[in-house]
């Protein structure tokens, strides 16, 4: 089924340039699109492919407006444009509602209308769902568990007992949320688990990523708060909070008890120590360690970047070489000193 | 269900100061306890809570006895008497034994009594389970495993063939054990696998978290001892062997054969190379990198943890700038030499 | 079953020292190896266990071929003699095809003889599968899926929809490929998702570790070329192309539409940041974060090892001093130069 790219203009708010009446049915890449696909543009590194693309449509930058070779829709945001076009033009497949014959479904629950859970899924005693909440296949719902209307655990996720989810959450495979965190005390070498009482709250519209795990509270809850995206293999230890609309990239990890503020971003494999307290609009690089709290808003960062082996090495010998430059740097402004000439300030 | 103050500080060893007939039915935060909660204060930095706090009693430091305005259970290890509290206050429930029929139980198993299979589990050919082990549901058990006296695999667990587990393990959601690892010897190119032969060997008392992952053995068995605790996301290699009491938090991962001692300490995010050996009572702090052995005890480190980005760039830049600074140093020993001035030791 | 270490040697194309007669039946650590066994010596470091074992042979570099107190098979590279020796003493056993009851098969399935399918795995819309594919317990294969020959997943992987697998794959439990990535757009400090509307092309002879996880692609496929190997725990966002034979160890992840080359190696835990392209035969040791492309072959680092905290505290102080350094050697510069002394290249 296909869109005019007039109404497309006009649903998403973007400015039309070009012929309103041409006919986009897909999204495609500028370099592999053709007749009825629209592109976009938003990462200036693949601009070489606007000249020579066959799409009928483009999104763009109002910088770029005037480069177009074909039909556009100008926006302040191309890659917010296309997110919106992309969603009216490859809507998600409805679902049919029901509960597959292998589905284990416990007493106590409470399905509601226009649920699906799929194939050797176990729902626990006590579970609550709302309308139009997927469960795709083999996933686990434990008991007391609460989701939200029309989320979507897209396959093989797994709540422990007392977790809640708001509505809207889309939860990739592999991801368990509600696991007993590593709470433990040590008697003379011994370890002895501190039981993990708490659960997990997630708010409304969150996204987390396949394999990543979000532990238990230990007395309260571990609370994502609205809005927050978590990419896949992230571990977010008992405790933790996350404020709304912060977005953490894969393989991030933070410890128990830290909270993150709103509206934060932590790139790929960015480690957060435990009991931080990181602020609002604060962003972390990738594979930064952060060890002590940052209230204020801005950039941070600390990992150095790949070099060759061989400049690699330098650098590792430079640091030992310091205390050898230090003293020698005394030796030489002691003998300056001797030699009664005056200190002038660099 | 309550217990007497009195009764609960005589089961954990602590010391009794105020009411020993104050009634206690649950654990809580200092900041959120009331009548009946017992609270504890370990971190300094919670302190601020406890001059406020609406909890009956909290456990305390003998340094803090004093600041108390509850009754209080004084103890050396305020954490662990905390632990042991919350154990008898929360108990983990007792289960009903038995087999879900969904579960899919293989021929040549020897199941004990009182042992609960959840649905959708999956029991393969000559697995033994001994008295009091809960598999949850969705957990995979491969063929010949063994699982020793009141273990837990809590859900979604993977035991792949050949692993044996000892008594009282507690296994969290996603945890795959005796993968087969990375061996893999290049052909002009091509990588051709390494069969991976052996099992894996978990002893008493160990915990392991939600999406750990422990390969294998090569030829013999991978080898985590009793005690050890493991967090989420950990990946253990093949041959590696772990000593008692060690723990490992979240996202560390350890190379092929290479061998930690006992009561070490792994911080988040730690990466061990293969082929180490690590002696006993070594610590890693969070994100290190280790790359050779360490045989003695102590507290090791290698990361620069996060700073602005301002002032990050300074540091690489300072970094390349020391060829530069060594050089004009060098320049000005010359300097003063050719002026005949003597050397005096910095 | 047996075989004549003479045959084993032709076999693999290995130079036989010693009784051709002498009878193999399985391998093992020269350390441990008793009659029957053959071992192999690849590491040095383990060079001590060669005089003293009980093996019936041993494989070993020509360098070494003099040093054999048994019988020998010389090879260049006998890691790869061993890899090929033990796949001959112990072949994955054989299966019985057949589908489990439990397992749930959804209509228009192209299924082919001689496939396995296990308990509680399911099967959605349209997949196809190869001959000789063994689809262990626990599996979720989405719609459209497509495996090819000889494929092996182990247990509980997780296909998405529309995942394509090429023959002879093996993938290890809880491997999840084909879920939706990190795809945002920010719309005035709230993120909208991006569809996901492309799946995950995988080549022949691909190993995939457990818990690894590979997103779909944006528009096209995310590609893993033939012959590459992912280790546990690996993240591969979507977009990402993986050229052929390149091996990547665990932990490791590698953001959006990053391309990598052929041939290449990624130590444990290293990050590769987005849209980079990266050439054949790099290599980058484990840790190291990857923040531009390299197009050159070579080996690449980024991370500083541990050492002890003392020292370690010392080097963060080092670097943070350079500034200081700087200065001052400035000033010794400016008062030299006033000295009226001329200045000499160091």
């Amino acid at each position: 089924m296909g869109y005019r790219l007039g109404d497309l203009a006009e649903r998403v708010g973007a400015r039309l340039v070009g012929d309103a009446n041409c006919e986009i049915d897909r999204v495609d890449q500028l370099q592999s699109a053709g007749i009825g696909a629209i592109s976009f543009l938003a990462n200036s590194r693949y601009i070489k492919y606007l000249a020579e693309t066959a799409a009928s449509a483009v999104i763009l930058s109002p910088e770029l407006a005037e480069r177009s070779p074909i039909s556009a829709l100008i926006s302040d945001n191309p890659y917010l444009c296309y997110a919106r076009i992309a969603d009216i033009l490859h809507p998600q497949p409805p679902f049919q509602p029901g509960i597959h014959p292998s589905a284990v479904v416990a007493d106590q629950c409470s399905i509601a209308e226009g649920v699906y859970i799929g194939p050797c899924s176990v729902i626990e005693v006590g579970v609550s769902i709302a309308p139009g909440v997927f469960i795709g296949p083999g996933c686990v719902v434990g008991g007391g568990c609460s989701i939200g209307r029309d989320s979507r655990l897209v396959a093989q996720v797994t709540l422990c007992a007392g977790v809640t989810i708001g509505e809207r959450a889309l939860i990739q495979p592999g991801a368990v949320i509600g696991s007993e965190g590593f709470g433990l005390a040590n008697d003379r070498g011994k370890w002895v688990k501190v039981p993990q009482l708490g659960g997990v709250t997630i708010g409304n519209d969150v996204e987390i990523g396949a394999n990543t795990t979000i532990d238990c509270g230990t007395i309260k809850d571990t609370v994502i708060a609205d809005g927050v995206k978590l990419d896949n293999q992230i571990q977010i230890a008992h405790n933790v909070e996350i404020g709304e609309n912060t977005a953490i990239a894969g393989c991030a990890g933070i410890a128990g008890s830290t909270k993150v503020g709103r509206n934060c971003t932590l790139g790929g494999g960015v480690g957060l120590a435990g009991h931080l307290e990181i602020g609002d609009n604060v962003h972390f690089s990738g594979q930064t360690l952060v060890t002590r709290s940052f209230s204020e808003p801005g950039y941070y960062s600390g990992n150095l970047p790949a070099v060759s082996n061989s400049e690699w090495r330098k650098t590792i010998a430079r640091i030992r070489r310091m205390d050898d430059m230090m003293q020698r740097l005394r030796a030489l402004e002691k003998q300056l000193e001797a030699l009664g000439i005056e200190h002038r300030p660099g």
